[in-house]
């Protein structure tokens, strides 16, 4: 089989390190060149331009540059090819080290201290063992487990969240829609991992808050999500920590990402905002695993990480 | 052999804790009672008073309520008996979580992200892999040790430095003397958890923080003091985070504590201060070890973490 070219549309990335990466082992077509042409067999992509994929005649699979392929759903036109998302070590070891820090600072009581030190207060709260600690996973999928196995070696009792049964040594798991509710019970601190799908969407509500234990060894209940924003209902999060429904978040996405600067979670004094960089996917160590792909599936071989269009991630 | 007396004296500390545990199963004398009673066989200590434990004829053991014993040694009148240290779980993770919590945040740019905030700045500095990053753990003994393997399972790159030469499975190890400076230029954020003796009191100091590595892909070097005051110069530090020598610095311990309110580390913008709490002695945890210990020693059997009384530690 000859080598297939490749459509980069990668909207709100710069294309350029992509390119450069890729067109050292394939022919590279960067849009909005490349509409209809035949020569084209592999789609690379971030938020695509609708009907552009379903313009290209020969497009046999497209690939994500990221985890998350919710903005590859997003076209109305997208052809019935394999898609392909991201899992690769580099992006996995970033997005534990963001849910690991994100837990100790809470945990460690990182905005008590932040708040006496101008105040030049030397008071030392209560500081509970980890193991007193649960930090629920919501969401027990690549990066949900890497972040879960640092968990526990740091002492943390760890529950997870998924929608098949997903069982995990150490890991108290729950699947499904009937796990939910036990789930969030036992979880003091959530973090979410989830892709956005049609059945994930705004799961991240105030009911949903409202069941998270909150006489525990944190004095409340906390939020970290660096799945996607549109899980959650950045308006429920707020009225959670005003009235101590949620003791502290950590936000890395949001409903409208750049964050509005009208957004009440920009100044909010028990919220920590990240700008969707928990784990950024950089070509330098991702353009390689899709060329061997690539290469891979013209030798006949099957492609890996496929998503599941009927579940949608 | 009968079951032997202890007597409390943790200055600093709420004996009461202490007195309530130990005495489930032994008697307890509280300090300032106590001096020259011929029936205490036991000290639990915490920076005693002076001449106190030569007081007492038939002292058998000493047991230190923390990791450091550097309190017990400033007693000029410290009696010839074997010091026992605490090594705990309990003490050990506390310690590691504070190492793998303030490694993160100078890693993942925390300091960066909360200037940012209050702006509303939506920007993502480059974020490099942590295997690009080493972190040099000064004093590779039971905390550093515990502290480098979680530190190493997020793919830091790390260095220990120890007096004697302590091998550890995927560190580059450093000892003595003549490895501090290989060690130092090989280091980007630099991990102190020694204990306080004569050759160590003073060695954080300008000429030491100007070896460690500073083009790096942290944009500057970092230091994180966990292991004593007096091991810094707090003058130095602020003299190298003003010149640029120190990019940031996290510090839970210093010369003088409380830190004073005339102390410039307070308002330093570049600085974390916490109280002396990165792992503090929790007696629910710790009086069942001693007794353990006394139980043990009773019947003969050796005591376990004895000092080292020519070295200091
Ligand atoms: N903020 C960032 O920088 C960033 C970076 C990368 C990724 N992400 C986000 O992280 C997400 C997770 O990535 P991943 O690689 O770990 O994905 P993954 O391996 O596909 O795992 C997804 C997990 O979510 C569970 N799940 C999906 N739908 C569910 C539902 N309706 N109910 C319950 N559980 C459900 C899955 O359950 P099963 O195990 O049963 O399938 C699986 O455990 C991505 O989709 C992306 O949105 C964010
Ligand atoms: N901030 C807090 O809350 C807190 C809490 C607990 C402990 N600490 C501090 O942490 C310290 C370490 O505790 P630990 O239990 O890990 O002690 P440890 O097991 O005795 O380890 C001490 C390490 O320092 C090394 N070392 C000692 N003197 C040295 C010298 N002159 N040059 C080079 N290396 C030297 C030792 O080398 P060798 O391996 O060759 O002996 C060993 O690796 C304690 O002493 C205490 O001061 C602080």
């Amino acid at each position: 089989m000859e080598k297939g070219r490749i459509l980069l549309a990668v909207t709100g990335f710069h294309p350029q390190r992509w390119r450069e990466l890729l067109s050292a082992e394939r022919e590279v077509v960067l849009e909005p060149d490349g509409a209809k042409d035949p020569s084209i067999t592999y789609a690379v992509v971030w938020k695509q331009k609708p009907n552009l994929l379903s313009s290209l005649p020969n497009l046999r699979a497209i690939f994500s540059i990221g985890a998350g392929v919710d903005h590859i759903f997003a076209d109305p036109g997208l052809p019935d090819v394999p898609i392909v998302k991201v899992v690769a070590d580099n992006l996995t070891q970033y997005m534990t080290e963001y849910v690991v820090w994100r837990v100790l600072d809470h945990h460690r009581h990182g905005l008590l201290y932040r708040s006496q030190q101008p105040k030049k207060i030397w008071h030392e709260p209560q500081q509970r063992p980890a193991g007193d600690i649960s930090v629920g996973i919501m969401g027990l999928g690549n990066l949900g487990r890497a972040a879960a196995s640092v968990l526990l070696s740091l002492g943390f009792a760890v529950n997870g969240w998924s929608r098949n049964d997903r069982p995990m040594q150490g890991v108290a798991t729950y699947s499904g829609e009937a796990g939910l509710i036990p789930f969030l019970k036992a979880t003091d601190i959530l973090v979410v991992l989830l892709p956005l799908t049609p059945d994930t969407q705004g799961i991240i509500n105030y009911g949903v808050l409202k069941e998270l234990r909150k006489r525990n060894g944190l004095g409340g209940s906390v939020l970290i999500n660096a799945g996607r924003g549109r899980l959650q209902k950045d308006a429920d999060i707020v009225r959670a920590l005003d009235d101590g429904t949620l003791k502290e978040a950590s936000l890395d996405v949001f409903e409208v990402e750049p964050l509005p600067k009208t957004s009440p979670l920009w100044s909010h004094p028990k919220v920590f905002v990240t700008p969707h960089a928990a784990a950024t996917s950089d070509p330098m160590h991702l353009a390689p695993i899709m060329l061997r792909q690539m290469d891979a599936f013209e030798r006949g071989e099957k492609l890996d990480n496929l998503v599941d269009r009927k579940a949608g991630y």
